[in-house]
């Protein structure tokens, strides 16, 4: 059966939803595709629940045939497993917790882990049961905080997770590599520009893990590439530890005054004027900028930490926080607050030295101050520096790391820039922002180990299985899919995922313009054809390509003044491109046309 | 692609799950249908979740083909519209509830009226846009106290739940006679057993309301029914008030001692023995007695109740909770305890009188105790009783409702029994007990009126609309069927909603077996018959056999000694049956077969 706008529970809009930041929100709005039940919350209306399942469909087909069975686990799961992994704790307040009427704790799950491994567990125990894949497509949660850019980044949110069992690392490797083709054939089905690149694993743990990112300016994610095709996350860039170097030149470290230099810029400007070195300049490169952070950790504990990076870099928190260097788990990393600071009085702001001075006492530094203090990587050793002496209005000169100072460690806390060159020597990066659309871990023994899903080797020894975990946010690659198919009137579905084949806008007085629109939208339908009917009668031919134009399904059939000359009107919402063509032709026309696009997004089309 | 038992993601069990009290949370457990994750809460395991889509996609056609349209709300929901309604408060201790990380509560929805109600509102103005029916097929919750019966009372369970708005009352009855007519297709074509009763609204509000009820042991519901065709949920049972009964020729009331007659029986023998009557001895049915309760309101209160009923009949609390006369929302209605007794030092345990003696002094009856009196209204007025008296060890005699005392109110709390005359004079009442697999409801305008759901009329004029609230337990209809379609050795599916259409048991040693039955499973697959093939190479005959039945797939295709003479055999499941066939003509005998089940339940075969 064909739509009929006069009976779709669907109404467009004119105005843009409060606090809407990206195109897909206002368009799937307005359009009558989602519908805002609470932040981050949304319902589903005809129209987009059709594109919803269209393209879980691809999803579906694909895992199938990657040999992955679906399975359907529930949203509401009991606490105790991920308070055995730890995760109860990790998520912090990303997750949602209740307990039912006998006081037990309830979370809704972001990710099904815990739950998986324990139904393996149940089911399993021999290594002639491996490998399995399975997965479900199912509704997750989590309690983001800042939940505004529709369901792009919602805190109700549907995911395919997918999960893999070996039995040893060369089979976890196998699934893994048949999960990322499998991902592969999903995107481009979906027709769906994406990359993959390295990522870090946040609070899944495991090893070997890459992202799918969806390139977009409307992404949370930095993605840096190279001309020589290395791809990561910014936060899973890694600088290469810089070789030592020779500082048997460099002048013993001395502190001197330099009041008034709260910034970089003011210390250049006051070390050039007042203690100017004798090859060249002193840039901000040659300033070691110490940054006081408070890292809030998952069991709650706050943690004062002082970060040394290059003075003429911005440090970049998400890539510290990513790094694991400054804790484990969902941790968050926020520059340190004044009070916080006051705290501890040997940190004097905008002065701040590093926390492990050699010879402290000499130098006028404190020595250990109970806070850590990390490095940047492109700290190398043997490198001088000028850097905050803990005295207000005072710096050393020629401090050298590893003659004078040294650090609790290091961490990746410097922003990338493009330009930088990339970690394997492959060319200079460049960067982009992107959407994370899927994500695929080697997750290896973590899970399987805290729950204890162990089974028999050949040689009837228990063996903890390895797991793979297997995500692709299915609302979020819909609302890419609508990010990268609109302009500024409307949605441009593409053909194979546009809820439906054909709009067909009756428009013009007279009942034989109605009864041809009827009789095309049949002749259609009965070939397999998806038809959505503007058959309202009262409403005028602007209001009708108005909302033809903000639905977007990419065919459009005008059936109006032409018809008294034979023709409808054939438009292409991509191009705006349209045609008449002879009505008599208008089915087979058409149909030709759809084909077309189908064939073009190596689709082919199925009816409802 | 078949399904293969080598590779399939199942189990088969011979334990029964702990605390399992009904066949179908015992079968669907063992035979790896369905695992449990928490009480009530259960993961679908592949053959699992392809029933339960089969289900769900027979309601969704339907649904549609009733010119309802699907849409989908979330789980999560904000209290804020339920705390408009009241029901947040109704509710009670059933609903979950959470607060986010803002600290604001939310709920996981037990059911939508007032999400679908606030929809509507923000999309449409006009009764040009009504009538309306939409629909869902979504996960919802309920913190059942008891979840022992596996899927078919979950605490996280899958509901079609459809609404329908109308601008007046015909409208309504019309939409909702469109749903009726929708339900019998559905529960016709998924081969239910049902019977449509006449219910009572509990915390839903409305008016008219029936239920599709499964006729089964394990349902929790009793239903009545009459020759004449009367069919009602026993809790909808009304009692005709009786014409009031000449009691000029009644005694006056006198109060008399009856020691130790705590008990119905006691005192009727005591009675006749020491003051007999002079037309015929004294029975239970003569006595009046005055039950305390109490009621557990939604909103925390606490209430005694004292409720009167003729001696020869049991109390039904659930009655008497559903009738409304108790209180509104979800009530509970439970014996008083001692310790609430004897807070009240008016109440006599066992010698309890009616409440509002008309002339207490005189009969050393208590007068209002400030305790609400309600009779059940089979006591007629005129009737003539012996009862309490409110002091130990002594009764009343010959009290006569409306002459002696009055009550508060009526409520149905007396049992009905086989034998009563049905309301209606169709003759006597038969009692059966039920599952609740549907039920339908003419809310009106309770939802619309709270929540502000007005359109303009043709007038211009702002109406109220009035819905209609249609529900589908999806996951408890897959149990019923599992109920009724099983013997002791497992599940024995209907043909349209197995998992497969064949089950081929490839059994007994030489390859040739096996290449038989792969060969005759691409034959059957390329023909659109499901196949699940039990490839499995040491597994033995007697295991393969017993995990078919105990599967359900109600065709069976054994491939195994017969082909050294040139046969396989073909089993139904259903009736233990079995016929040898040439193997050249099994592909075409097995699809004749199979199609021939399909016929039988009115269904078509298609494929996946």
């Amino acid at each position: 059966m064909p739509l009929r706008m006069s009976t779709l529970f669907v109404r467009t809009l004119k105005e843009d939803p409060v606090d809407a930041e990206v195109a897909s929100h206002r368009l799937l709005h307005r359009a009558g595709y989602i519908r805002r039940s609470a932040p981050g919350i949304y319902t589903w209306l005809p129209l987009g629940l059709t594109v919803l399942r269209r393209i879980e469909n691809i999803i579906r087909e694909e895992m199938n045939a990657a040999g992955s069975q679906e399975v359907h686990f529930p949203a509401l799961l009991p606490a105790e497993p991920y308070q055995t992994t730890g995760r109860w704790v990790d998520y912090g307040d990303d997750m949602f917790r209740l307990k039912d009427r006998r006081d037990n704790d309830y979370i809704l799950a972001p990710t099904h882990e815990e739950v998986f491994t324990l139904l393996v567990k149940d089911l399993y125990s021999s290594y002639k049961d491996l490998p399995l894949s399975i997965y479900q497509i199912q509704t997750k949660y989590r309690d983001e905080a800042r939940p505004r850019a529709g369901i792009l980044r919602g805190r109700e949110f549907i995911m395919k997770d997918a999960y893999s069992f070996d039995i040893d690392d060369a089979g976890l490797k196998a699934s893994y590599e048949t999960m990322r083709q499998a991902y592969i054939r999903i995107f481009d089905r979906l027709g769906l520009e994406y990359l993959t690149v390295k990522a870090t694993a946040g609070a899944m743990g495991g090893s070997e893990t890459e992202e799918f990112l969806h390139p977009s300016e409307v992404g949370e994610d930095t993605f840096v590439r190279s001309p020589g095709g290395y791809t990561a996350n910014v936060e899973a860039v890694t600088t290469p530890t810089p070789e030592p170097l020779d500082c048997s030149d460099v002048p013993p470290a001395r502190v001197e005054d330099t009041p008034d230099t709260p910034t970089i810029a003011t210390l250049v400007d006051a070390a050039n004027a007042r203690h100017p070195r004798a090859d060249r300049p002193w840039t901000a490169a040659d300033t070691l900028k110490n940054v006081i952070v408070t890292v809030a950790h998952p069991n709650g504990e706050r943690e004062l930490v002082v970060i040394g990076l290059p003075g003429d870099r911005e440090v970049d928190l998400d890539r510290a926080a990513g790094s694991g260097a400054l804790g484990a788990g969902e941790i968050e990393v926020a520059p340190a607050t004044d009070a916080e600071i006051a705290a501890h009085p040997g940190l004097v702001k905008g002065y701040v030295g590093p926390g492990n001075s050699i010879d402290a006492p000499v130098l006028g530094l404190q020595g250990s101050t109970g806070i850590r203090f990390l490095l940047d990587p492109r700290v190398a050793l043997g490198s001088r520096w000028i850097t905050g002496s803990n005295q207000p209005g005072r710096h050393v000169f020629d401090l050298v790391h590893g003659r004078d100072f040294t650090a609790d460690g290091t961490v990746e806390a410097a922003e990338v820039r493009a330009g930088d060159p990339a970690p394997d020597g492959s060319g200079p990066l460049e960067l982009a922002r992107g959407v994370e659309i899927g994500q695929i871990f080697q997750l290896g023994r973590r899970y399987a180990e805290a729950l204890g899903l162990q089974v028999l080797d050949p040689n009837g020894k228990r063996t903890v299985v390895t797991m793979g975990s297997y995500g692709i946010g299915v609302t979020r690659v819909m609302a890419c899919i609508a990010e990268g198919n609109h302009d500024d009137r409307g949605l441009i579905w593409p053909q194979h995922l546009a809820p439906a084949d054909v709009h067909i806008v009756a428009t013009g007085k007279g009942e034989e313009i109605l009864a041809k629109a009827e009789e095309l939208t049949a002749a259609l339908e009965d070939r397999g054809v998806r038809v959505l009917l503007d058959d309202r009668p009262k409403t005028s031919p602007g209001v009708k390509f108005g909302d033809a134009e903000l639905l977007g399904v990419p065919t459009i059939l005008v059936v109006g003044r032409g018809l008294a000359e034979g023709t409808v009107e054939l438009r292409d919402r991509r191009t705006g491109q349209s045609r008449d063509l002879p009505v008599a032709d208008a089915v087979a026309e058409t149909i030709s046309f759809v084909d077309a696009r189908y064939s073009e997004l190596g689709a082919q089309r199925t009816g409802r």
